[in-house]
């Protein structure tokens, strides 16, 4: 088989350590140039493939490679960018075969959560299909955790670390105040359809140290006079208590909290979070004094509070995506398997992507207690490997020394342009 | 002269490194048996010393001391209350004479802010009055950075760094994201009258990676098209930007960003926060996608990725105040005099409190780039040494290993309750 060359790509949300799976992608497909040819990037994800915008990372040195494991965000750019079906769209599947044709490109990598999984195992079978066979293996990643089959998805448990982190401070911070101040804390986190990441907030109470936190899963439908209470109770046992709330709760009718409705003084519709407005309820309802949060962004880029175990993940996966291909492997995707709790061990396997693509995974019922505003210890088992150790980035002048890419162009070799 | 006991409170809004002042005040302390007797510490702030609730800080180990160096919050509990003035509340200070007689302190160590250092400085007064002379040293302390005299506040360069480095992330993220959704990316951050937390996301662009970023100063009257505009450059140069907004900024007639009069569906007034206006005027006005976050208590409770130089400077203040006070200086503050920038050298000076009082420091313009939307390299040199190195805390089983104290109470000796 003559050698072939490997696309890369970046999609959806980025997290803390998406460049870790690149960096091993990269790092691993450059220790066998004797199969593969140069590692090609999308520019902006699957975008870049569509409009022949392709990045040769043959043009960035090892040390830059490297840098990718502590550096959060897409080094490449992604995008959200969901390719219509076959049936819809049959055009743009046949311009990726042609640009993956056009630049001898055998192996498709795409680094991505559950809709991307779905794209990869497409592009598997349209290639085929058009008689231009690819090899399309799917990287996993996504905060939000959600994918099914792999125990765990890389980019989640930096996210976790970092929202454990952030309550254990804030939660300390209002405890400082609740006598003449504060008394309840309000964070608002990701997760619009699971709640793994809200889960991670609870992880700052502990046997040691037990902390009052209520958490609002977008799972559990949220009951107003129940909250009140819960928090009400935790205000009188302990003067203050502090609130995760996921940025998808929702009432028994399925409307988010987050959609209330808000209007300026003008009129103008406000795009409000599920904080304020958690907020104002405690206050309507129990008249104490609150603060609120939305970590928004700041969640999912906190590379600098990254969970080694996630960081070592992310590396494993993009690493594995590039030996399965090697092996011939075609629509499939590492998958993390835990092998133990305690000590934390765990390996890849092979899930194959039909079993992957378009399923979500929440959070099971018995992850959380029976009021609903809490994990149980099957939850906390589950989640206390994801968030071990920390893998600081290197600094310089007091900020993290994250890598900027040159991300050099490929020549174009297709006539005329694509409009995506 | 016989041996006095000493009391030490935690006043106004807790930082990432007031425990270290605690620390630096306790351990200093406890070096000079022959002179200083008993540490009591303030439960939760001044109002421990008036309802005569005062924590027993003999009953802590060395080790739980030296852990309130990593801790963040106010390991005793602060509070908000001021001292009125003494002809409207005579009452208030006889009583703290009162109690600080009955527990033979003759030392009085009050960490906080500018009120504070005012509250300190009244004590200081009355004591000798009323004729029961005190030692009163003030340790500085806020985020904020507006003490007067003093270089800059042990507080402050933690959430400056913070603010640094997730300004610098979450700009990594809407880089990544810009070609097909986020394109603006604004950041709430604290300050109600000064913008020096603010002014510490532009330390995230750099000469060697220039970032499109926009600080919204509360010095700069907000001026929308003007906003606008400077966005507008931005996107369509760069492609994206981030938006640092000061949650005191306010329009040209004095009014809060913050405060649009937002009403839910049913008519119920909603506390919003200046970054969701923002990102609506951007919306409305630009048309373009954006998310926003608000900070909030995360940023001041950070000690996870606190700065190196501000924990030092915590740690120094607090112990430089019981030098001065076992040299017999009262109505004092110990202040960070800067010998150098770079590299960077500082020392502690003294500082007299009624200098200090009631004065609020404020960026100075020439910090500020002209166009109001940017640092000068003025502003750069003086914050730069500022978020230098890291502190990391210890961490076990994932989280950081934070003290709680036992925080015992020391045996009442008045008769009778005070009523605050």
């Amino acid at each position: 088989m003559a050698k072939k060359n490997a696309f890369y790509a970046q999609s959806g949300g980025v997290t803390a350590v998406i460049n870790a799976s690149a960096c091993g992608v990269i790092e691993t497909a450059r220790k066998h140039k004797d199969k593969i040819g140069k590692v090609y990037a999308g520019r902006n994800g699957i975008i870049g493939a569509l409009t022949e915008d392709l990045i040769d990372t043959t043009k960035e040195s090892a040390a830059a490679i490297a840098a990718l494991r502590h550096t959060p965000s897409g080094g490449f750019g992604s995008c959200r960018y969901k390719l219509k079906s076959l049936e819809q769209n049959r055009r743009e599947y046949e311009r990726l075969i042609e640009v993956f044709k056009a630049h001898n490109i055998g192996y498709f990598f795409y680094n991505g959560g559950g809709d991307s999984a779905d794209t990869c195992l497409k592009i598997s079978q349209i290639g085929e299909a058009l008689g231009y066979p690819l090899q399309a293996i799917h990287v996993p990643k996504t905060v939000d955790n959600d994918l099914p089959i792999t125990d765990n998805c890389p980019g989640f448990g930096s996210v976790a670390k970092y929202i454990a982190v952030s309550t254990l401070e804030a939660t300390f911070d209002v405890r400082s105040m609740h006598k003449t101040s504060t008394k309840v804390f309000v964070l608002e986190v990701m997760g619009r359809h699971a709640g793994w990441i809200a889960a991670a907030g609870a992880m700052a109470s502990t046997k040691s140290l037990e902390l009052p936190i209520v958490i609002l899963f977008p799972e559990i439908a949220f009951d107003k006079a129940a909250f009140l209470a819960r928090v009400d109770a935790l205000v009188k046992e302990h003067g203050y208590c502090t609130v995760v709330v996921s940025e998808g709760v929702h009432d028994a009718d399925g409307k988010f909290l987050s959609d209330q409705g808000l209007r300026d003084a003008f009129g103008h519709a406000q795009l409000g979070g599920a904080a304020p407005v958690i907020a104002g309820i405690v206050k309507e309802g129990l008249g104490v004094k609150y603060h609120w949060a939305v970590a928004d962004y700041l969640q999912r880029a906190a590379r600098h509070i990254a969970s080694k175990s996630d960081v070592a993940q992310a590396y494993a996966t993009g690493k594995s995506a590039v030996e399965l291909a090697l092996k011939g492997r075609n629509s499939v995707m590492p998958a993390i398997k835990r092998i133990s709790d305690k000590p934390y061990k765990w390996k890849i396997e092979v899930a194959e992507l039909k079993d992957v693509a378009n399923k979500e995974k929440f959070m099971p019922r018995d992850f959380i207690t029976k009021d609903g505003f809490g994990i149980t210890d099957k939850c906390r088992r589950y989640l206390a490997p994801l968030i071990q150790g920390e893998d600081y980035p290197p600094y310089k002048d007091g900020l993290p020394a994250f890598v900027t890419l040159k991300n050099m162009a490929v020549a174009k070799k297709l006539p005329g342009e694509f409009k995506i």
